[in-house]
């Protein structure tokens, strides 16, 4: 007769843990797990991960670094106010928001800073162990949900990948959920490989790429001839001003361009932009438009506008992804998870570019994940 | 030592066959055969079919039943004065045309007509034997690329059924490129069963629902609700007056609706109108308005603009088609040919509904051409 | 020395006085005195009518008729979680709407009700006359902003009208913000006449037509030809409920069609199309298409989407309209107010169909006023 | 009794005579002369400019400056290959063409020219007065309708203000078409006030800005704040290239923010951009899109799409402006056309920004010109 056995709790360290995306994370977990809304956004909650062994919603824990002062209760608030997060909710959950205020550290480096960057990924390596060692944790994954930084110039590592390393050293699975460098910089190729761990990444593909994913291949599998692919984001937030910078943009754009070269198999004419645009807040819209060519030169147009909130798209799939690393590092996986490539923009190892092979490959993942759990309940 | 056998000649009867679908798949046919254009847009000549034993481009010789008179080289002057065809194309095929015109029945029944259904199948039936006879033809297929007709009422035949019947009396196989009735008439059932002759359909899908079927997977594989799916088409030329009748705009729409359910797995709230827009010509513009939650509810919309030429979309499908079910009638493949769903509304039989799974079948289907042909030839 | 004087009091009596837009004329005019929101959208509080004696928007009580039962704050709240009021206004401003809530009367006729038309007509009076009375009111005006009604077939009065007889009745300036029937009923046509009061109408133009009222004229200044203009609307509410009948919907289109073809000259190919999308709830999509030819006949196309809310966009148009029918009965003005042509798809009298030019009639009117107001002081 | 006095001759020289634009004026010209095309797009063809003693377009004599080479009858040719002139105009205009070739001299300075400015102002000049004398014209007017240059940075004149110069020292009314420097130069604003010709510009109003001249005085006029308005622009073509240069599209730009800025009072958020696609030919596409507050608050949003052909846009306008100052030359009215500000993004002197009510300046434009020659007559 099989004794209660209460489930393990599963640290999600979150880099960025006061921005747009965390604090929707944290409080759409928390909704969820509540009953106050339904997982929509959520693959992990669908049938396809029956029986998979991934932690429940209600045994993650929160915690992360940020170099901002304002406290989840009061983001969740501005969130509110904007639409994307219900009315009502911050306050319905704003112990669930303050509790994981309580585990979020300053990060860095601040300006005056004069540790070098092996201080500092020991000093995010003691924040995350404590983390852990606090909650008795069963394993903490590190997720990078902050603003995306500007590809580095030189050979100093740019803060997300100090956050990577420190991941590494505390022994944690780490998804790269935004285009910075990461574990991407050559100098942690090696300390990745050697670490055991497996990580995801890099870059969330939550709008103008997620379709780009499902147009690019129907253009190429009907043999019609993309010629030019433009398009221009509109987006306000933190996520705006950060893009506005052309460092940071060329760093985002790179991946969306990616899905179209890979899917295409060539690189049509075109440019993607990214505005600033203050008043739309936290919402996107993103215009596209491709000329393409089909029977005897005829030439056609298809444009789409997507006009969609970038933290409600992204926060399930962060959710979803701390499930899937967290498992399969409790499952003993390694290295790049390269079945889940259906995330993101610019995905590691070398799996399918289109969405419908890159869904067919996660669920592959899902059937490994079962089989594993499978032998793991027979023993 | 292998002698020189030339290729035996496939004949291509298209109901309709005088209409703009009709005349750019004979122009570009011969324009292809000639290098004069590449064949963008159609799958058949992609490496996907290397080695399957596809009839060739240059063994298609043409034919068809119509009821208007307008001799095809001036349908196809019309079409380039529209911007369907390339200019100068017209007179630099003149003799292919001519060719084509020249082996045009006048179909029917005209009014006034007093013969009965059995009679009308009959002489549609001597068409297609005349035709495969005077040309010396290894076999035929025939297509249906006529103007959409209303859905009937009762339990007569109507025209698009006549020739289905036609088809099976003569032996050939059946491709119905159009939502009507066609082989989908109870009546014709058992026949289909009994003829032993492969058959595909129904109603091509070029551009709205092209669209549709990669769309609507995306929000299913994310997890993400669709409310409301609303879309409006615009078009001119002949398509637009033949569906402005409600009647048989409701049997074009019911296979675009069928899409969203069966790849939402629910029919969302919205509409879908066809307007007929003289103006337009030849050309359609298809607006689709999308509205999904995301997480937490948050509400979010796309919208798809699709300007497109539907004859310059259909005709290389219906090359592909053509070559296809020819090539599974010399195979001896029989029935519903499931795995050519890939280029329909309302595919016959039970094949998935999302575009990039209708490629795996569709691929599915050159492999087993291609072992059938290596078995050919081992013979 | 001019002795102190408060300011009169005006009544606004709203015909459908629980739905979107009454409660967002009640709440709104409260939260703009109560100096909560900026008169966004009401061209009353533009410098154009400086010194033009209009009520003050403090002035103003309000009252109507209605046969729903919902509350008005219940309706606010309603109106803030779909997004069109501001999150905490409804709490804010409760005793205001709980005023204006006791002064709406049930309207009707209900099922079952036997009184004759004459008898409602009289009853509706008496209404509007207590109010008058209760509140010592200067004047009234009624303003009807219930949901469209089908166009009528019969001679029988329909409800719209049975209110504007009622507001002759009362000597009540009348203003149709709807495309229902109201005052253009051939039976009240010469008691609208007779009675001296100043009317406005008919169907606020908030959106759609708003766009063609400028779009149009553009067209036809520049020698443009416009061929086609297809226009699709979506929207849920209640709003889209009514004009998914189709007698409605025509009664609508018919003021969008006449902006075309007054504002171009004749009328272009193209139809409009509203459909009922409950999921967009109080919010609106209206798409437009609109194909035309260039020098040389080359074909150009401008595609429009507009994505507003209709009750916060009719809200200040009906603020401004009870404003300025109210001080054009004070100031003796009668019959059709054919200057206020800027606010309506339909408008009485024969004013421009260009937006430009309805707003330098606009601003004439407030010229005139302005100058009644300078002999009013001189007095 | 009065004798048959044949109508002076004028002529039109056009800097950048061998571009889309130029090409698409002298085809144009004589297309509508002979009957072949109506006159659409042309305001001095409507009734607003009857009796106005304009030239007739058959007087219209043309020839101009150009660097590059290709004759005009093959570009007419390549234009009709992309769809911005009817198929055999070319052939059956190849006459008109080839005698305005005969007319183009090749302008500079080319590569290695060592000529001084003022040597290429007289070269200029000569060339402009031997065309007027070759054809015993009764007066020119030089239209700049070259591609956009760079805004110069230093005090030297940019080609644009070289031949604006010869224009005032041929004695010649100016029209500047593009948004280049011109007669905007400091050196030559004594020069164009000394001189007492008629000048008119700068920056044909086509297609995006044309539509913010219409939409921008609609949200004024409503009182509806415009928070943001974004816009792409996509073009192919010699005029996608040459404004591919950040510094030639920063000239085009500040004059379709200017409009915005006039129209609204203030200029909103978002930014304009201009991307090259080759694959669009001639033809262009302009997105915008607009974010705006609506009452208490609500934000809303409009999208425009624009896919034009800005040739055949500009021609027509070209030819009206030729006429017209030309008209005005004759007439005696000298310095800043005001008036014309209808055909301009960013026009000379003082008038509206609004384009209803540059379209009233227009009119009083006409009625002035109609006084003169009613004087004229008389005389």
């Amino acid at each position: 007769m099989p004794e209660f056995r209460s489930e393990p709790r599963v640290g999600v360290w979150l880099i960025g843990a006061r921005g747009s995306v965390a604090t929707t994370v944290v409080a759409g977990c928390a909704a969820v797990t509540a009953g106050l809304n339904a997982p929509t956004g959520m693959v992990t909650e669908t049938p396809l991960f029956a029986d998979t062994g991934l932690p429940s919603l209600s045994s993650l824990v929160f915690g992360g670094h940020d170099t901002v002062d304002c406290p989840l209760p009061k983001r969740a608030e501005a969130l509110a106010a904007g639409g994307v997060l219900p009315h009502g909710l911050p306050s319905a959950l704003s112990s669930e928001l303050t509790a994981a205020d309580r585990e979020i550290r300053s990060g860095g480096p601040s300006a005056g800073d004069t540790r070098d960057p092996d201080d500092l990924i020991d000093a995010f390596t003691t924040d995350i162990l404590d983390f852990v060692r606090r909650h008795g944790l069963a394993r903490a994954v590190v997720v990078n949900v902050a603003s995306t930084e500007p590809t580095p110039t030189g050979s100093t590592l740019p803060p997300s990948s100090l956050y990577a390393a420190a991941a590494l050293r505390a022994g944690c699975p780490y998804v790269n959920f935004t285009p910075s460098t990461g574990l991407h910089h050559p100098a942690l190729a090696s300390l990745a490989d050697a670490s055991g761990l497996p990580y995801a990444g890099r870059d969330g593909k939550t709008g103008q790429t997620l379709l780009r994913s499902v147009l690019g291949p129907m253009f190429a599998q009907r043999s019609l001839t993309v010629l030019a692919w433009s398009g221009t984001n509109l987006l306000g937030g933190g996520d705006g001003a950060a893009l506005a910078d052309p460092a940071a943009a060329a760093a985002k754009n790179a991946g969306k361009e990616r899905v179209l070269a890979d899917t295409l198999g060539r690189t049509p004419e075109g440019e993607t932009h990214i505005d600033d645009v203050p008043a739309l807040g936290d919402w996107k819209t993103a215009w596209d438009h491709i000329t393409f060519d089909g029977f005897l030169g005829t030439r056609m147009t298809l444009q789409t506008t997507w006009q969609g909130c970038d933290s409600s798209l992204a926060a399930p799939l962060v959710l979803d992804l701390a499930r899937l690393t967290s498992r399969a590092h409790e499952a003993g996986l390694t290295g790049p998870l390269t079945d889940l490539g259906f995330y993101f923009k610019d995905p590691v190892g070398d799996g399918p570019p289109a969405l419908g092979d890159q869904y067919a490959a996660l669920a592959g993942f899902a059937e490994r994940l079962r089989e594993l759990q499978g032998e793991g309940n027979a023993r």
